[in-house]
């Protein structure tokens, strides 16, 4: 028999996205459907959907990357962002439906792992990961293992007091370096009809206000990059997400410089920060190393 | 033979405590001599005049908690804050001399693990510690295990662009939740003479605005701690340290309040904040847990 290979899935507020992946990574045949956003069961009902799509006897075992909070250890799902899932065991629910091993891990600790084994972060012992998307999420890998815990690092607070996010705190990173802070900042400049996409345009065009704005929101993901510095010495700092990857240096620059200036020495001279390799398909590629993982049983 | 004992030793800028302790965590004897300031020789001759006051045939294993970064793997101090010590393997060192086990932590690790195994956080899995003195400092335990990097929480951004720190970064922590930070407040409140123990002795008599400035104290580090509770998901945060002790519920009242607001659900509502239970004797047992570490040959 040929090697196992596995399905993974990245589950998305508005797309499921599943892939059948080797081990190397590559992913061999994809499938993409809508996020139904009614109940839980329509979710489970599409997760099936999109399993049976890319199942064959070659599949050894089933992995999920979700935007959710994971109970440590089982893998429960406490509360999903944007999708209807609530204390709801898909991993059990998925094994006995299917009779693989299955594995699940947060999306963005997902995309944090596919950057780390697959990506920009190919052979860190220490990397943060940062996804700046329609939200901010994260990963860390410390001593060579994803640390498998909550790593909300778009609820880091940036500033005291500041501007509500959307979980009821104030000032933290998500609302400072998402997409839709820069949707806002557009809109400032450029009324109504501007969004993240035209000041990134305004911006490689070489408008100043559009760069500054920009390099507003790079300040604040630097402020949150020294953190992480000083809390964990990362050898990396990987930025990615939608967001993330169509604006590149121009907040990776600013980002770079205000994490030198923050970061204790010696990383104020030594840190990285570099953009993610992989784009869209770092979910895909980090839920099928999370179905290796429970394939090989590392969990 | 009897069990041995080891020797920790807690090593500030100000005094190098040692003391003799055995597997509970029981100081048996301890010794307490001024800190060199001129050069790193003269701080080596005085570790290893505290290291020789206790040492005896009973003594298996020597720990230190110094302030100072170490590189990860080797324990070498690559800086030390208010000492003159750089770029020196302590660890080897003092093995070669004395022909025992060694084992070094930063400072503020040291208490944290102190506190886990021995205090205030006992039987917890996943805890941050912040020790509030002179600096602000702290600890991380993960899964069990303390981690073993920089975890300079001193150094996480509470206010980007906020005031300098000592470091060169804006905003850290340490210049907003620090014991100087609550000399700077009494000052302003009651001209040169005021500091950190006349504004706690003024709010503890029920002034308002000595309160207040203890409150706004306690906010920033309900911040950091929002920050930590996000990234971990602690059973516990823990918070020490001189100036931390004394202000007791004052600063953690508040902590306790902001922290709410900032961490994500369910941790809003679950999340516990305590004051350190050994007070100035933590520095001296962690250090004596590295000891045993290095003694049972954990590292």
């Amino acid at each position: 028999m040929a090697a196992p290979l596995v399905i993974g899935l990245d589950v998305g507020g508005t797309k499921i996205l599943s892939g059948l992946v080797d081990r190397g990574g590559n992913v061999l045949a994809d499938h993409e459907i809508h996020s139904p956003s009614e109940s839980q069961a329509d979710v489970l009902a599409a997760l099936d959907a999109a399993v049976e799509e890319l199942l064959d006897d070659t599949v050894g075992a089933i992995g999920f990357g979700i935007p959710a909070n994971l109970e440590r250890g089982t893998g429960r799902i406490l509360r999903a962002t944007n999708l209807p899932l609530e204390n709801v065991d898909l991993v059990s629910r998925t094994k006995e439906r299917y009779g693989v091993p299955v594995g699940i891990e947060n999306d963005a600790s997902v995309a944090a792992l596919a950057e780390w084994k697959h990506g920009a972060g190919r052979g860190a012992s220490n990397l943060v990961m940062f996804t700046l998307g329609t939200g901010v999420g994260g990963g860390i890998v410390i001593d060579g293992q994803l640390f498998r815990g909550w790593a909300e690092l778009g609820h880091v607070v940036v500033q005291e007091g500041g501007p509500p996010c959307t979980c009821g705190g104030r000032g933290h990173l998500e609302v400072l370096a998402s997409g839709p802070a820069a949707d806002r900042a557009a809109r400032d400049l450029y009324g109504a009809a501007g969004d993240a996409h035209l000041l990134i345009d305004k911006a490689k065009g070489g408008d100043p206000r559009a760069r500054e704005a920009l390099a507003i929101i790079g300040e604040s993901l630097g402020a949150a990059i020294g953190s992480l510095v000083n809390l964990f010495d990362p050898d990396l700092t990987v930025v990615g997400g939608g967001f993330g990857a169509a604006a590149g240096e121009l907040v990776l620059g600013p980002a770079r410089e205000a994490a030198r200036r923050e970061a204790i020495p010696p990383a104020d001279e030594t840190l990285r920060v570099a953009p993610a390799e992989l784009g869209a398909e770092a979910g895909l590629v980090g839920a099928a190393l999370v179905a290796y993982e429970a394939l090989d049983g590392i969990r």
